[in-house]
């Protein structure tokens, strides 16, 4: 049996044709372009799902079910997405318009950051575990839970939203409006922010010459430079595993998953960053005693498809 | 059919035979003198249980098993009880002695937050509800999270220690080591402790005249000068009640259960407080939209004994 995963982003739309062994055994994308309304984006995912269907030397008949993860705030019961500023939809019934263009073939919704954290959980560096987070490092800090082999989408699927738990009161303004979120620290773009402060800070640091060597500052500089010795850099790698401990250290006490995985772009630093995180965690775990697992993601970017195929197999 | 639940506390065991209606029919209590050590606990439990049995005019024929709820760091897999510093225990193996004391009957324990959670889940404030989180605000914050009708216990029995969730990084100091631990602050302890601060500082608030009256600073202190008016007491009310939001707003935004219930000493302020925490909360939820009722719990202490005497009807 075959299962299609739809990763719905803001750019590009990809699909795949996902099988039994949680392998994707072939793939289509094109390019989102939102500014063409919905209808426009549905019709490209169709296409693409029929692309990569006959790909792979199906047809839809294959095709035990459809699932999309999707950016934005979604109603995963009525199949509609309620309000996604990425791709300006309000109240899209997004369900119903694949189906119905689809043969009437079961369709499902579920939040990307779930559905990807679904798929590293299912078929990536979760697997076989009873319970885990998936916690993806970028622009902001994504999360998915799931416990008995559910996803905790919560009551109204605004569950998982991890990144905006607060863990310094008055502290850094996140974009979602509170101050002190784990986001605005631990996302890419608070590494980022910290990096840029501690340059401001001391116009010695090696990182300056990283910047102009890379033309940018971003989530690495701060890591090349410390790998290269240099003591700021080691202050800012430091003062972010801290953030990061502290968020992961509340998540375990909290819920205690077997396994956190880290995905995302600052995750890619691999042992690097997993070792001294390993020991920060230790710290903030009530009773200091610690079982959860903290890990690398493993799927990368597949984890949206698998996962989103995966919600029609459970 | 019947159950006995047990509540096994540092000063006193409360054992009941519940029924299927979830309603405590007989009762027994009995001191817990933990300092004639742990064989002569379990023997008080086995009397406490015989006891109520009889008074309900039953026999342990007619009761179906038993439930524990118990402080201290347990193993409900194992049926043990690793550590516990109000019962001076170590690696107590409760279940099996229980067991063998009452005809073999089947034992079942949990972590006494989680079971006074349960019952409350089940019989009280939150009852037909799909996901709970039930938080006590006494001498430390004590949580219990339910999501689809099962107690999110963590892969060791470590769950749910939302107390010690940072969210103030480097604040106050948790009896737990950390600093900045929600407990620290919406605790009735973090309540008394703002609140002699802030006589400490108004040599002039009313709140120094109702301590005199009372003979001890207490949870009730702030809240009763705020309502008489005292500008100094108003304040310490609403900086407790702005953390106590911070942290349900991070509950929320990373679970969304259905219902919040908050029970303990502080919670008697009823709509007093609940109230301006609803509006507060507002503010914290991700997106701004709140679905998840914020409650007072209803089954007082009879929580613990219902939970645990359904320990064993699940």
């Amino acid at each position: 049996m075959y299962y299609m995963g739809v990763d719905l982003g803001g750019t590009n739309i990809k699909v795949g044709v996902v099988n039994d062994a949680m392998d994707i055994v072939s793939s289509a994308s094109v390019p989102t372009d939102p500014e063409k309304g919905g209808d426009y984006i549905v019709s490209s995912i169709i296409q693409a799902v029929r692309d990569a269907t006959s790909r792979a030397g199906l047809t839809l008949d294959d095709i035990q079910s459809i699932g999309v993860g999707s950016p934005g705030h979604i109603d995963e019961v009525k199949g509609v997405i309620r309000f996604s500023g990425n791709l300006n939809w309000r109240n899209f019934p997004i369900v119903s318009k694949l189906a119905a263009g689809l043969e009437d073939k079961p369709v499902y919704l579920g939040n990307d950051a779930n559905v990807a954290a679904l798929g590293e959980y299912l078929a990536g560096s979760a697997k076989d575990a009873s319970s885990a987070a998936i916690i993806t490092l970028g622009t902001g800090v994504g999360a998915g839970i799931i416990i008995d082999g559910k996803m905790v989408s919560g009551c109204d699927s605004g569950a998982s939203e991890m990144g905006h738990m607060v863990i310094r009161k008055g502290g850094r303004h996140c974009t979602c409006g509170r101050d002190g979120c784990w986001e605005a620290y631990s996302s890419a773009t608070g590494l980022i922010n910290m990096t840029r402060e501690a340059m401001d800070r001391d116009p010695e640091t090696a990182m300056w010459e990283i910047v102009r060597r890379e033309n940018k500052v971003s989530g690495r500089t701060a890591f090349l430079a410390a790998k290269a010795g240099d003591k700021t850099g080691q202050e800012v790698v430091d003062e972010y595993i801290s953030y990061l401990a502290c968020g992961i250290g509340n998540l375990i006490n909290i819920l205690q998953p077997e396994i956190v995985s880290l995905g995302g772009g600052v995750s890619k630093e691999g042992e690097n960053l997993l070792v001294p995180l390993r020991k920060e965690v230790e710290k903030e775990v009530f009773g200091g005693h610690v079982v959860t697992e903290i890990r690398q993601c493993t799927l990368g970017n597949d984890a949206g498809i698998i996962g989103a195929a995966m919600l029609g197999a459970r």
